[in-house]
């Protein structure tokens, strides 16, 4: 079961003498991530003709890891749309075996490096957009419940057309969006941002191909994310562009995520809203399924889960249109 | 279907006109939230016997809302722990009709205001604990990767125990679990902490009962949880308690989450490991599935958006273990 060099992986910190189930699941982990193939040596992916124009431009050896990660903070900014990314990028440099492959810069979107958080607490960062001349390999704006109100200076919308012109890759996270469209950088491109804040952008900026329901999307080396932690699932995707679906799933595991979403996702999950129905040993309930579809199912289990009867379930489910699966209420062979 | 006060609910912030689907969507929020029984105005509801006595002791009166919410930071901190819960709390805040619940407070636990974050970044707290002498509702210690390693002063694990014992509930974020031990505060209680630290919370601190299994636990008025993205699953938990599940769906909602997970929830999610075999679109497909429950699933469905032919697609995902939820390698009816 255990592999050679099982023991000396990132998620075996010491051996778990208590739980030996636990050794079991890191097995497994091991096994996957064993299986998955690992990323080409930080090489540069162009995604695009295009892309791979600008990335030849530059030289590939003229951006050796680690590479350059601007989060720019727009005050009043959500905590969330810097962190989330932010430790994502951290996480990957942790578990990428001593080779750090990123190096995150939370910038400033003013002059001051101190940035208005919209929760009070103020947030320090690394340096403001004026300090930050060097060229950046991904550029992310992450938003706020603010971000839409702001008045932005010309200078920080020259400075994001300039460094993005630059980059490999920039996007936005969650109201982001609205601060990168400002600087014209969303004409003619398909983008989402924050379902509450997809109108304003379409009206406000009628050039720019606004989508409100995906989690994320990409379009050529643009990339835009729905809200909070919408920002968490992007980053996920860039580190597995860069480093490979193995890193990425351990940064993920690292970070306790329930699963990755993909760009097509839905920000209107249907599990949640079915979740908001009937009692709460219900929603738990379909929590647990969607978390073990692979187990069969039978109504006197799912029951014994909810606490119910098997007779009772069913019917309540239908009731409150928080419906089983439809494999469960009517169980196959 | 559009109820008459769905237009001035928080969520339609104005009309969508250009997506009328996404007015249905807001329709059938509304609808669902309209259902759920609201939160019995403020009252603070006693979890046990014990607390009963505590909360009665202080008096009802003595804690009206807003409840004061204390977040400790403990160097160097994990950021998305402080802020996950802090975020949720204050998008309830935003979200309860102009009437404040909570107040939120990050608190360092150094004699600095200047918290220093794994990421690199500092990060600046409301207060020292020291400036913290008021009562606490809702005592959080946030841990970060270095929490175990750090020598804590006997002032601040005196702080702890003082302000808990006063507290209507207490708990942790990840390795704050380590520090709350140090206090001595979980001995003989059930707790949980980040699945990389379970093992040394029991070895340093044989009389804890340390589950590294669940996202949360609570025993009592103690509430300890999981890594980094477990503290949101936690604080919505704690939010649901005091102003009921539709608030709570909404703010998870504003989050942009997919789902909340229970408490019992494992931290090991199959869900994230089935995905990390096989290739991508399988992986995508069975993020589409979790999501999509009570769809009724055909082979050639499910195949087309893997972009796969039907007859590859359950073959390929036996052959990866990525196995697809078994109504649907064999569909009903």
């Amino acid at each position: 079961m255990l592999k050679s060099s099982y023991h000396q992986h990132p998620f075996v910190l010491r051996k778990y003498q208590k739980w030996p189930w636990l050794d079991s699941i890191f097995g497994r982990w091991h096994d996957v991530i064993a299986e998955t193939k690992p990323a080409k040596a930080m090489a540069i992916k162009p995604h695009s003709k295009h892309e791979k124009q600008l990335v030849t431009g530059r030289g590939r050896v003229a951006v050796p890891p680690p590479r350059r990660v601007a989060i720019v903070a727009v005050p009043p900014v959500r905590t969330l749309d810097v962190f989330g990314p932010a430790e994502v990028f951290a996480d990957a440099n942790h578990l990428n075996r001593g080779e750090p492959a990123y190096d995150v810069q939370v910038v400033s979107a003013t002059e001051n490096r101190t940035v208005t958080s919209y929760l009070g607490v103020p947030l320090v960062a690394d340096r403001t957009y004026h300090e930050m001349r060097q060229p950046v390999d991904t550029l992310l704006v992450a938003g706020g419940e603010g971000a839409q109100q702001m008045r932005l200076s010309p200078k920080l919308l020259e400075w994001l057309r300039r460094q993005s012109g630059k980059a490999r890759r920039y996007g936005s996270v969650c109201t982001g969006a609205l601060v990168l469209a400002e600087a014209g950088l969303l004409d003619g491109r398909r983008v989402t941002t924050h379902w509450n804040w997809c109108q304003e952008l379409q009206q406000k900026h009628p050039k720019v191909k606004v989508d409100p329901r995906p989690i994320y999307i990409r379009d050529k080396n643009l990339f835009t994310s729905a809200g909070v932690t919408a920002g968490i699932d992007l980053s996920l995707a860039l580190v597995e562009d860069d480093l490979g679906g193995a890193l990425a799933l351990q940064v993920a595991q690292m970070m306790v995520v329930f699963l990755r979403r993909p760009g097509g996702q839905s920000q209107f999950s249907a599990t949640l809203m079915a979740q908001a129905r009937g009692r709460r040993s219900l929603r738990d309930l379909l929590a647990w399924v969607a978390d073990n579809l692979q187990s069969k199912f039978s109504i006197s289990t799912l029951a014994r889960r909810a606490a119910m009867s098997p007779r009772n379930l069913p019917a309540y489910s239908e009731r409150k249109s928080a419906k089983l699966p439809r494999g469960i209420s009517r169980p196959c062979g």
